[in-house]
């Protein structure tokens, strides 16, 4: 009954709760999510102090694009494994693997796959990236497979950082009762969050998969204020963490439909944190990302989604960007299909 | 007040926990509020099923004020004694007292005192109210005078509930960001809260001390964005609990400053319910109330309050209605203080 | 990236966080008793229900007596390694481990070794215990082990059995405040705790986790009261458990002083069960248990424990039983390190 795993991969599990999950018994994506944070979190913190100098946290920094591909239920065991896929200098790659076992059948699904990138923080000074000790590869194929994913992401996070610093002022007309239903302000919701110990690191920074899970828990009121519906997470595009929480902040999360298909409702989600004790500090907004959810029946058969309705210009602009980037993943989810016939 | 166990009393306590309390380790108000309903609930439950007929809950309908005397800390203990002090025939008036205890220097203060009113709804049928067995007084006195404080409460359930029916549409300016500092928009502030499990009854109805703490949670957010300083939760005005919410709705809770003198903030909570699955039904306005907060230093001595900045009608109509209940509450602790000298 | 685990065998773990500890950072030993029963539940229900039939959860009987061996602290991640090594007609053994790990310095220590017995409940009728598949040994040797420890566990249980039906009444004097410090009447304490959804398995009976967990808290609190310090669980007695706990329940869960040594301290704990809804019901005694706590100065090291005065024949009686349980306990831990010498 020995303990044995290697220093670069980890395993966690846990009974599903009422408290995880929405009325029907579906557990929220934002649960999933948080579980799969805290596996890499572990498993990244754990080989970055294999080395001298610093003790240091490792810190999310990107989440990449995630689907859900099959519902957990209350009472069925949640198995996370994590593993070290890629270090670069100062980031490393967790490859996260979700299986949900129904311990009265047996049967266990495959419920979501991720992969998430950390950089090691100093304990002593948050702001001071440590080095990252290589991994070993299998093959030298996997090195540079790993190289090239670490190449697409960073590009990415330079480029969403360039947009996000361009801020855009917080969404302005949160659940507005005059408007009619099926719009954008019908649905639009926020909540408020005060910061507390349990959702911090040991370094007193909120933990990325904390934050997942607010957006995952407006991003649901959202679509089910549009649908009426039992509704789950379908997908959720690629988050980056550009700055983070220290406890003892208010986290504002806010969440509006930007485009709906026939079968599923892209929502975005924006968070907002401001420290209550300094006044002169501005709000500043810390993460944002695109949940995607679908509606469901009590028989969790697929249901249509009401149209979204459009009003003005910058609403119009978003919707076409939902719609190209729900294109864009059709198309790269049946070429994935081909590849595998 | 004995803590001899009869059916119709009951001792309940807990070791408060980091998430329990804010950062620099006051316990919130809203988890003294909580544990208090649980207490009164269960005393309640217990003693309307000592009788034949329908299964039935206490269900929360009245909390009468309530002051915050002393500061909790984490890691002490929090003692909380209930008895049922009035029965009339559809309802019945729970004390409740709230010690906290250092364990570790065996220093005990009293932190809370509170009264409750519960109504038994059937479990077969939530609008059916039961019937009441009495219980045994101490004295005619002491029955007599439980009678004036029922029928006082009677009076003004009935007086709030016509002001509740005669609704007046939701806050309309959260937190608007063009507002300057110490305004009432400035620090207005709203959650929404997806009613989980935990928070239910076995009828499946959202518990009183669930609401109670979600409201103080926000009227925090509200007190802490005015001062920016550490503040808690001095005393809560009578709240009535006039609609119930059921398992499954989403509650919007919003606080606004009303009032603020240069000791203390008065902060008006509105808790609104929508079913997230009937989408024909209205949102509507299960609760409100006043709390009023103080402001304090790092070593727990009172701050002075910086003033509210008032623009408009109606937020100087609210502010004088403030100021007169500040100054009635005030003249009442006087009188108190001279009877007792 | 393999889940490969055999059907017999499960590994969790979770990063310990500040509500999992007191105040200055020791994680509870009910945490990790409630983390041991996790394991030992989900890798016993799996098993059970591996044949055909009803479906089945495996219900707690049984925790032989641990010992607490290395502190735990928050931020530190706790691996649970469960693994069933005995099964016979209608009941199976589980045996558990404990690491600590800091992630941060590498250190892993063994915090604690479990042994639970667990007996299948259909999922349709609770009383209907079912039979279990039976497992393979590695040795012929390991099997007659086990079968020995079943033997000797069975006589237990049905010895405390008869003496738990010939009921003592529920402690009569609690927290006396006229009794002096350093009494059993001066820290003797109860909390009750109103079943809810999270607390209970998929066939809403109480996890044994959650009442060993309750049953921790009660006994930190009657130890610190006692020593006025930081106390810890070092360990706790077999304990049976002879009844189960529904939802809707009301747990009172009641500790006192039985005996102390110089270094040492016995908490008997009584758990009581009464349905809210059901007056005509008694309350009935579900669990009792002995635990052992040990005084700690800032830097982790053992205080002396205050003598405890005793008052009384009943008390006395008390006391001499624990002390005899000491003495044994102390016999078998030096006879266990000259046997390894």
């Amino acid at each position: 009954m020995s303990v044995v795993q290697a220093a670069s991969s980890l395993q966690l599990c846990r009974i599903m709760r009422p408290d995880d999950a929405n009325i029907v018994g579906n557990v929220h994506g934002g649960t999933i999510l948080k579980m799969i944070e805290e596996a890499g979190c572990i498993v990244g913190t754990r080989h970055c102090n294999t080395q001298d100098g610093d003790r240091c946290m490792a810190a999310l920094v990107r989440v990449e694009k995630t689907e859900f591909l099959f519902p957990v239920f209350i009472g069925e065991v949640a198995h996370v494994t994590a593993e070290i896929t890629y270090t670069s200098t100062h980031s490393l790659e967790v490859q996260v693997q979700v299986m949900s076992e129904n311990i009265l059948t047996g049967v266990k699904k495959l419920a979501n796959k991720a992969a998430l990138w950390y950089v090691p923080c100093s304990l002593k000074n948050v702001d001071k990236i440590m080095d990252v000790p290589p991994i070993k590869y299998a093959s030298v194929e996997q090195e540079e497979l790993g190289r090239k994913r670490y190449g697409a992401q960073k590009m990415e996070r330079q480029e969403t950082k360039a947009r996000i610093e361009d801020m855009v002022p917080p969404p302005s007309n949160p659940e507005d009762p005059t408007k009619g239903q099926h719009t954008v302000g019908f649905s639009q919701s926020s909540l408020i969050h005060l910061v507390g110990p349990s959702d911090c690191t040991i370094h007193n920074y909120v933990h990325g998969g904390v934050t997942m899970k607010l957006m995952d828990e407006v991003a649901g009121i959202v679509a089910a204020r549009h649908c009426s519906t039992n509704i789950v997470t379908a997908s959720v595009d690629a988050i980056n963490f550009h700055r983070k929480i220290i406890k003892g902040c208010v986290v504002t999360v806010t969440g509006r439909l930007t485009f709906a298909s026939n079968k599923s409702m892209e929502i975005e989600v924006f968070v907002d944190a401001s420290s209550l004790m300094e006044a002169g500090k501005e709000k500043y907004r810390a993460v944002s990302a695109f949940f995607t959810y679908i509606s469901l029946d009590k028989a969790n058969k697929a249901l249509p989604v009401p149209p979204l309705k459009i009003d003005g210009e910058e609403e119009k602009r978003r919707f076409e960007e939902g719609n190209a980037r729900y294109l864009q993943s059709k198309a790269k989810r049946l070429a994935e299909k081909e590849r595998q016939e």
